[in-house]
């Protein structure tokens, strides 16, 4: 199953940063792509596929102009789309039945304002907590509950540098 | 017991955003107080509290400029440091021996460079994954399953707006 994660709503000079750690988490949390939209960004996709490259794996990172004809036409392959919103229901509630379905999914983050056509397209309406916090945050908890944690142990491939976990300190290999 | 979220070297123009969503992530998952350090930032420490007034609650923020002081003296007070970062131990290998301490928590987030003395101060230092992504993230997958859970059914007290977690759209309640 594919799991891709969608960006709306990007822009170039507020966004740089969290969208970027959108893309990392979406990365380390067991996604295997994310799709930016929202204001064309190359030098943001040009860091992230930097990141990649020399963290190993085979994550995924593009650009898409037109949002809505994107998840439609994911919608139409048999895609469940998921949308993270603080006005949805509760994920605890959902997630297990999430699970249950082997079809791909495309997980939909917002920026500030997100369209309601988002709302409708969505399959489900999910919501980290109905507090006020981060969409960066909503993703990492919804990845790991929907992985289980195993996410956790996810090994990339042909990494240039690796970090072995260490008590205290910094333990960083560089790999042949 | 109480969890405190320790935010070290924020800067006024690059961080102002990532810091609002290490603070309310902390305050949405659990945590019962964020401290800021680094660069002073008025600006920043009134909009989290104007949102924590909205939505109800406890919640404290607060600045401190001698972080390193701050940490010395919760260290003898009792607390337990954890300090989040990708070079440290698996955090789900010491999760467990975590929760069973009922000692006070200061969970301590970086920004870019954190300085070695931190490594060196804190009780634990734990990674989520030992990939590069996100302190929102991090913060976020920890204090979930530090609190297993539990904290996403938190009830904010006295907030002047609630969300009513809904399928499709928007529902948010004035409250009297």
């Amino acid at each position: 199953m594919r799991v891709t994660v969608l960006r709306l709503g990007h822009r170039v000079f507020r966004d740089k940063r969290l969208t970027t750690h959108v893309a990392l988490t979406a990365r380390a949390l067991g996604a295997d792509e994310v799709v930016l939209s929202g204001e064309k960004d190359d030098g943001i996709l040009e860091s992230i596929l930097d990141i990649c490259e020399r963290w190993g794996g085979h994550f995924k990172v593009s650009y898409e102009k037109n949002w809505k004809g994107f998840l439609e036409r994911k919608k139409r392959e048999g895609c469940e789309l998921i949308h993270l919103t603080m006005y949805g229901l509760q994920h605890q509630t959902q997630i297990s039945e999430i699970r249950k379905s082997k079809k791909d999914k495309v997980i939909i983050v917002g920026s500030e304002k997100v369209p309601t056509e988002v709302y409708h397209l969505a399959d489900y309406n999910l919501s980290v907590t109905s507090q006020p916090h981060s969409e960066v945050a909503a993703l990492a908890v919804f990845l790991h509950d929907f992985f289980e944690g195993k996410e956790l142990e996810k090994e990339f491939e042909k990494p240039k540098v690796k970090v072995v976990p260490k008590a205290c300190g910094k333990d960083v290999r560089k790999e042949a």
